[in-house]
């Protein structure tokens, strides 16, 4: 599996370096520093976690969240403890935020905390900009409203690179709520980086204006959108639009743009299957594919999240430490 | 105290070996397991707590509660990191399984994760195993719905033995809510491998059907089934039976089956308390009664819990791995 | 900055040898007490935070919160964390109290964990010195109802002494709402006791009755209390008192006791704004003079609260084991 990576040794010997001290987006980086985020995942990836170094042994995390997300925040607190580091989870879903504190005052606080990284989600647009201006510490951005979530795009790109070998050249359809999902627009940025073809499938009420211009191809129509695809990969409907205004019901959807054996039959043979889950069986995918391991890559998803933050994290305190020595 | 326990040379160089690599129920334990627990636990219990070594250190285990219980979490996440795991703490009362999540799901991404042990308290009977079956961890079932509650069975044991001596021959006599009680199905389980004589005291709105045949007694009278007793077990009353169909009223559960002096007098005058916690006081017990530290060991049992925890955490993460080495 | 300061190679050696072996309230501390903790916090303030001494390893400090207070509880955690000890945290809002359980039992039940250090926010006053009277372990009041918050107070005492070298002869004004303000209460008797001039500026509706009896000079007109202020502290305004029968509303409060440029202007040139966090902005303080970092000590505030709690937890410790070892 490894032969699709980087020699070996190289990849041991060395973190990343990175332009930047945070990962807020996808959008302006460089080829160069995805392709050396992903070979340190795949290192991590491949290492029998026990084996881990405790390399940052010492320093803060800080794993705030405005947003509830279980799953990110556990793999962002696993990856960060398996390098050795300290995790402080800090909910702010019901916090002084709610007692009136301005966000800045919020960010200013934690920042007199001293952490060596600060990991943040929050339900709106640019959050994490605003922590990277204000504070001292490295920003990781967790997912910001429906701006971008480059660490879920890192791992679906390490997912499909050790299934599939490579980026470059492969058709990949994102299909669902392009419109109010940071992961597809994470994964556009990404993808058009590293060469893919990406196409966005979606009913016209879940798909921006002008998304062209992010060079992408959109489909109204899943058979069209899929034909010859290499990747599948599926959105999350929100409960919010299930039903309403923007969808007629969750049996029309799946019809319509839910992953079935047929119109998966429209796509390359070898097509993969990929969803960021939590999942809604029988709205954005029928349930047998789903659990098809063959063509499903969903758990490997969950599990180079892990890899991917690890990467990510070190990177990040190497290229801080980097900086400040010079 | 330790003469009560076998050879301490013996019990200090050997964790258990277990017949599984999960512990999901007292139910078709063997003895001979019971017991390698029970020692092991009394050797971590007798520790001095600060030269307990780290033999877990670089292990993750993952406490998932799908049901409140700071007292529980908090007993494993203790136990664990006394023995240098990593824990992180998963909450799933509020979270993605309320999207619309199935709970294979959420197992197969906890799975993604790769922790080498979880923890998991549910609601539903039988949902650990299901987690059994699903993950390649092993897995310690915390409570699920009515059917067991394995570790309060074993720190109940292990409490009994260092105040007693042994199990074999005792008249136990457990009380209360036993048709909703998990508590009292694990411990009825334990106490019949282990050689008790069990008897069960509830109202018979309480008492579950053809209870006779797991091996107990049942008693509809508190006065008969405390009779003679070594060890008298109080289970405790949901607030939501306290008073409507199945129970008239607080002040009437307590003249009937509430421990008080009078009733406990027909016990054996060397007899002893416990209760799982948190208690009713004037409800199951008088209060007098669970503050009498000559009689009642419900302190003991919390601080035996940390020590069975610790003990079963060290069997199955060393039974996982004797069975990887074959 | 260290001149002002004790001999840097005295605080090194020794942390503080305690009278109590509990932090339950400034009152009744002695002088030379205060002096040591805020010696030993500046010793861990000025220390490179990564190269901090593990010397509380193995140690368990539970950190119980009835309350909600993500920032305290953060700064806890951290300190205790830098030391090397671990942290659980239990929040017990809405746990077991609420199913019945008595507050007696739930110390009981925490100390049969057998906890090093246990810090708890209580929001009835007194609940901290009931379990120092029924715990083993060292106890840290971390807020309780309207009496202390006496980290508070230390952190406030280390900050002052960071920027202008000595508390003795200052003149400090504490405004707000001083009635139901623990804040408040610890730190008129810290400065007393390190002999500055304690002022305290209220609407009489938020003044206490009989405050003169500690020893502090009571205002009920700001301009008149600031007068030649060398420290101005602002209290937080309690959402519930914004507007009603105590307050008429935020913007007359803020008119009558906010601090803006005009009122400072009557205190000392030189005199530095503090306030415990998190502030209302517009409500008790202007914005600017929040953010102005020369007058503004808000920020070193919190991060003083890290090092005071690190003095702190390590001479609770330390005094805990002389007293065991005589």
């Amino acid at each position: 599996m490894n032969k699709i990576f980087k020699n070996q040794k190289t990849i041991l010997s060395s973190p990343v370096n990175l332009l930047s001290s945070h990962l807020l987006a996808i959008e302006g980086m460089q080829k160069y520093e995805i392709e050396g985020l992903l070979d340190r995942a795949n290192y991590f990836a491949n290492l029998d976690r026990h084996s881990d170094t405790k390399k940052l042994s010492g320093y803060v995390v800080l794993n705030v969240f405005f947003e509830n997300s279980t799953r990110t925040r556990v793999s962002f607190e696993l990856a960060a403890r398996r390098l050795g580091a300290e995790v402080i989870n800090i909910s702010l879903i019901n916090s002084s935020i709610k007692k009136g504190e301005s966000l800045l005052d919020t960010a200013s606080t934690l920042n007199a905390m001293r952490p060596d990284l600060l990991i943040v989600r929050h339900p709106h647009s640019g959050a994490p900009h605003l922590f990277a201006d204000y504070l001292n510490c490295s920003i990781i951005n967790a997912g910001d409203g429906r701006h971008e979530h480059p660490t879920q795009a890192l791992l679906d790109a390490l997912t499909i690179k050790r299934r599939i070998g490579h980026l470059e050249g492969l058709k990949i359809s994102i299909c669902g709520d392009i419109a109010n999902s940071r992961v597809a627009r994470s994964n556009i940025h990404l993808l058009n980086i590293m060469g893919a073809e990406v196409r966005c499938i979606a009913p016209s009420t879940l798909m921006p204006l002008n998304l062209e211009k992010l060079g992408v191809n959109c489909f109204y129509n899943m058979e069209e959108g899929i034909k010859d695809a290499d990747v599948v990969m599926l959105l999350r409907l929100q409960n919010e639009r299930m039903s309403g205004t923007e969808n007629p019901s969750e049996r029309e959807y799946f019809k319509f743009f839910g992953l079935d054996e047929t119109k998966l039959s429209l796509a390359n043979s070898n097509a993969v299957i990929m969803h960021p889950g939590p999942m809604n069986r029988g709205v954005e995918i029928a349930s047998a594919l789903a659990d098809d391991t063959n063509r499903s890559l969903i758990k490997t998803q969950v599990e180079m999240g892990v890899a991917v933050r690890m990467s990510i994290i070190e990177s990040l305190i190497h290229t801080k430490t980097k900086g400040l020595e010079k």
